[in-house]
C-alpha cells in the first residue's frame, strides 16, 4: 500500500524528538502521533474529519436465552440513535466526530427513520448453535457493507473511522468468534455483556459451546469462521477495517465485539499475506479496554499480529458498545495529530537543549 | 458551600441510571457525570467553556544542580507559549480549552510577549536547601496569584479549569513538599522528571533531604510547609485549587508537580475543616497517571482524603507538565457532562428494558 512511502518511521520519530519538550515526555501520545504521521505519509498528520460508524444486526443466537435484553431493543436503540439520545450520538458530538448508524440485519418490519434499510442483509443472523451464522452470500454481502460505509467515509474526506455495534446477543457472536480465532475455551470468552445474570452467563457460555461444537469440522480459514461463528454486523466491522485501512484511515476499535471483528481482519489478511497484515496492523487503534473480562483476550490476541499496538488508549471501565469508547478515544487521536503537525521545535523556538540527556526511562 | 443543596450524589445516580444503557455500562465516565451534577447542582451539567492555567517561576534550588536544562529555558518556554508552539498550546487548542499562562516568578529581565508580568511575585523561590522557599510574603502573594486566576476564570463562564505548570527545578521542590506532607522519603519521592541521568537524580536526592533536614523545626501546618518546601508556581496551583472549587469549577490536576500542589490545599482545607476538605476533594479530578514515578504516591496520599476520586483518567506514560494531561482529559469530563445533559432515559426513548437485572459485576 505505501510503496512510494516517503515518510519513514524514523522520519516521524526524529520529528517529534525535536518538539519542545524533554525526549519521550508525552508517553503514548507520541508513539500515536508517530503513527499518524507514517499512515498519512505527512509530518503534518490532522485527525479533523472523524466519524463513527454504528453497525447493527440481530443474532438466530438470542433464541438461546443468551442475553439480559429482549431483541426488540436493537431495532428501539437504532430508533434512539436515529433520534440522536443514544450515548454514541452524544459522545460522538462532544468528540466533533459524526455517527453513521448502518442497518446491516436488524430484526424489524417498522420504520428506523432516516436509517437507510438499503444495507440490510438479512433479518438477522442464523442460530449459530444449529447452522452457520450467515450463507456465503449473506458473509459476501455484509463484508461490502462495512466495505462501503468506509469508502463512503473516505470519500467525505474523514481521516480517523471509529468502528462500533449494535445488536442484542452479539457478546455471545462475538466470543464463539474470539474462541475460534484462538487457544481460548468458551469459559474464558463469554462474559456478562450486558448484564446476565449467573443462569444466562450459563446459558452463554453452553451456546458457545454447542456453536463450537457445531462447526468444528467447518472448512479451515479465517473467513469461513467469521462465516459460522459471528454476526452481520460483526462481518460488516471486519469488512470496514480490512477496506477502512486499505484507503488509509486510522481505524479505531471500540470494545470486545469491536476488537474480536478487528482481529478477524488481521487474520484475513494474513491469510493473503504477512505484508497486509502489517498494513492492517498499522492502521488500527484500540480505544479502551472494557470491562468485559473477554475483551483483554482479544487485545492480546491483536498485539500478536506483528506491527500491532493493540494497548488500548482508555481505560475507564466502559463496556456499552456502540461505538462509544471509540467516539471518546477519537480526540487523543485528534490532539496526537496536532502535536506532531503544529508544535515548535527546540531549533525554530531558539530553546537552549541542555544535557539534552537520552531518556533513562524503559 | 453547597448548603442549599437540591442535586443529591443519588439525584444525580438515579439520573444516570435511566439512561439508556446497560446500568453502569458506560463505567468512570458515569462516576465522572455524577459528580459534575452534584458539583454545579444540575442533571444537565455543562462543560463547554475550559481553560488551563500555566503557573511558572523558577526555583533558587536549581543551584544544586537538580535539572537537566538550564534554568533559562523556564522562561524561553514561555515565549514559546506565547507564540503558541508549545504542547499545551496544541493539546488545549485540539480539546478546545483556552490556555492563561501566569508569570509567578519567573527569573528574566526580557519582554515575555502577551505574558503579563504584573503576576511576578519575585524572579524565582529562594534555595529550599538553606533557607525557606518562599517569605510569608511570598506564599501569600503566590496563593493569591493563583486564586486571582481561578476567579478571573470563573468571571469568564469557565466551568473546568486544568492546573499546570513550567518551572525549571519544581520536580525537586514537588519531591520535597510530597516527603514533607507524607511519610515517604526523598529516595521514594524523587525521580527523573525532564531527564537527569543519574549522578542528576542522586544530586535530586541529596538536595530533597538537605532540604527537609534543614525545615525540619519548622512551625507545624501544610502552610508552613508549603512556604519552606515548594516553590512560587506550586503554591499558586495551591491557591487556583482553592479558589477555584470555592467557585464551583471543576479543577482537573495534571502531573506530578500539580498533583503535589493540590495534595497541599487539600492539607490547608483540612486544617479549616473536615467539611472544607471535602468541599474541595469533590471539585478534584485527576488527568492522568504520570511516568514521573512519585506520581503515584502523590495520587494515593489525594486518594487517602474523604470523598477524593484520586483515580487518573489517562495512563499514557506522560511526564511533560505544562497542564498538558488535564488538557489532554478535558474532552473527557466534557463528554460525561454531555451524556448526563443530553442523553435520553429508558422512558423517554420507549426502549424495552427487558430484565434490567442489577449489574452483577463488582
Amino acid at each position: 500500500m505505501h510503496t512510494m512511502s516517503t515518510i519513514t518511521l524514523d522520519d516521524a520519530q526524529r520529528a517529534i524528538a525535536a518538539k519542545t519538550k524533554p525526549l519521550g515526555s508525552l508517553g503514548r501520545l507520541e508513539d500515536v502521533a508517530v503513527r499518524l504521521a507514517v499512515l498519512q505519509q505527512t509530518l503534518k498528520p490532522v485527525v479533523e474529519r472523524t466519524r463513527v460508524c454504528v453497525f447493527a444486526a440481530d443474532h438466530g443466537v438470542t433464541d438461546e436465552g443468551v442475553s439480559a435484553y429482549p431483541r426488540a431493543v436493537t431495532a428501539e436503540m437504532l430508533r434512539n440513535f436515529d433520534r440522536g439520545g443514544a450515548a454514541i450520538n452524544v459522545i460522538a458530538r462532544s468528540s466533533g466526530a459524526d455517527v453513521d448508524v448502518i442497518d446491516v440485519g436488524v430484526d424489524c418490519e417498522d420504520d428506523l427513520g432516516r436509517i437507510q434499510r438499503s444495507s440490510r442483509v438479512r433479518r438477522g443472523s442464523r442460530n449459530m448453535v444449529t447452522e452457520p451464522a450467515m450463507s456465503n452470500e449473506d458473509l459476501d454481502a455484509a463484508l461490502a457493507v462495512g466495505a462501503d460505509a468506509a469508502r463512503a467515509a473516505r470519500a467525505e474526506g474523514v481521516q480517523a473511522l471509529g468502528l462500533g455495534e449494535m445488536g442484542i446477543g452479539n457478546t455471545t457472536a462475538a466470543s464463539a468468534l474470539l474462541s475460534a480465532l484462538s487457544t481460548h475455551d468458551a469459559a474464558a470468552t463469554v462474559g456478562r455483556g450486558t448484564g446476565v445474570d449467573d443462569a444466562g452467563l450459563e446459558r452463554k457460555r453452553l451456546a458457545v459451546e454447542r456453536a463450537l461444537a457445531r462447526h468444528r469440522e467447518r472448512p479451515r480459514g479465517a473467513r469461513e469462521t467469521l462465516r459460522c461463528l459471528s454476526g452481520l454486523e460483526i462481518a460488516a466491522i471486519t469488512g470496514a477495517a480490512l477496506e477502512g485501512s486499505r484507503l488509509g484511515m486510522a481505524i479505531i476499535a471500540d470494545g470486545f465485539i469491536s476488537t474480536v471483528a478487528v482481529l478477524a481482519a488481521l487474520h484475513i489478511a494474513a491469510e493473503v499475506s504477512p505484508a497486509c497484515a502489517a498494513d492492517l496492523a498499522r492502521s488500527l487503534f484500540f480505544a479502551h479496554r472494557s470491562a468485559e473480562r473477554a475483551h483483554n483476550l482479544a487485545l492480546d490476541a491483536c498485539g500478536g499480529f506483528p506491527d500491532c499496538d493493540a494497548r488500548p488508549l482508555l481505560d475507564l471501565g466502559m463496556r456499552l458498545g456502540e461505538g462509544s469508547g471509540a467516539a471518546l478515544a477519537l480526540p487523543i487521536l485528534r490532539a496526537a495529530a496536532a502535536v506532531m503537525r503544529e508544535m515548535a521545535t527546540f531549533a525554530s523556538a531558539e530553546i537552549s537543549a541542555g544535557e539534552r540527556a537520552p531518556d533513562h526511562r524503559e
